[in-house]
């Protein structure tokens, strides 16, 4: 797919807009585990995902993780230029879950463009307002549904993104995308093992009934 | 002070569009406790706020409130034009916590300008940030922060809002602001009143230790 495809604003660009974009956008593939962008220790730009999955998420003062949201092919990472944005007063981590293959795009470049053109402006303002979006479903799940639904949505959500029942995860990982302790997922995993929704190995999970795992989940599935 | 001060882009507009946007805004009035905006169910538009405290919260499925951030003068209300931003999947509740005055701006016209202008848009962009940031700091205090000091630091802004030490406030009130429930609030407000660091009457609250207060606020004060 050529970059412009991506960019749902490119025809109201001018000629001259579009080749400052061409001009200054770069292919990058980033290795499974690359932290892409560090909160405000660094403003890289954005990442628009040709393949593979990003993961968005904070670390607490304690080093505590929760995973905010993902992103993944055609999404477009906006926070990694969070110092363009004026009003931005947190920090995000933004790592790459698996291998993945970006156009970069310099933060300098879309801030002049966000400047000129209300298209861009608006797209932008669209795609903060779905983040937006996402963090007030996952603070609505935090205050008001309980870990068991949650953490069955998440099994769910990783046995259809890795396309198997086998799950090669650790109690501890969930933990930090859930923004948990790893002996409270542990004892619910066992509670669930219990339950024969699954069985527990050495690193790994795997689903035995996913009917129930669906129904443990229900109200936190997206 | 005169509607255009309010609006920081308003110099970037043309004489046309400053016309369109005088012609649109009125001048209104809401009494304490009027609700401006109910989420999903209705698109008011913004609201500069002249004079005033506007609450702005979320309401649960079983009913349950927290307050996600307060407007006072000068702030401008924007999610009471959800309907005009594409991307915003999320319902949120604002009312008038005092007696306010207000300017209104129809949304469609909002919508126009944010369309035709740059500046609109960015301006846009950066409120909503805004919020966003008023939001992760709610989130952080909510996952990792105690109750007691989250709840020492609502007092203290209470205090600080109404200038007196004698808050006529009730449980369930400060329950809602914080997401909490009374009975957990009653208990700890009953801890503070041990300490002596409150005296609580009938639907008031008196501080008597200021400074004890801000130290069991200290993890949770903006």
């Amino acid at each position: 797919m050529k970059v412009q495809e991506y960019l749902p604003f490119w025809k109201k660009l001018t000629k001259e807009q579009q080749n400052r974009f061409e001009y200054a956008m770069r292919e990058r593939k980033a290795a499974k585990g690359t932290i892409l962008h560090n909160g405000s220790e660094d403003c890289v730009g954005l990442f628009i995902v040709q393949q593979g999955q990003l993961r968005v998420y904070t670390v607490s003062e304690e080093g505590k993780e929760i995973t905010l949201y993902r992103l993944f092919e055609r999404d477009i990472c906006l926070f990694s230029a969070s110092c363009i944005m004026s009003g931005i007063e947190f920090d995000l981590v933004v790592s790459a879950e698996t291998d993945a293959i970006l156009y970069h795009i310099p933060p300098k470049v879309y801030q002049e463009l966000m400047r000129e053109s209300a298209a861009v402006a608006n797209f932008t303002n669209e795609l903060m307002a779905s983040r937006f979006s996402n963090v007030m479903w996952l603070f609505d799940q935090i205050l008001y549904k309980r870990l068991d639904s949650r953490l069955a949505a998440f099994l769910v959500e990783e046995m259809e993104l890795l396309e198997t029942k086998e799950l090669k995860i650790t109690h501890e990982m969930i933990a930090q995308h859930l923004g948990s302790a790893r002996e409270v997922i542990s004892r619910m995993l066992k509670y669930f093992q219990n339950e024969q929704i699954v069985k527990l190995g050495r690193n790994s999970i795997l689903i035995l009934d996913e009917k129930k795992l669906m129904e443990a989940a229900k109200e936190s599935l997206r």
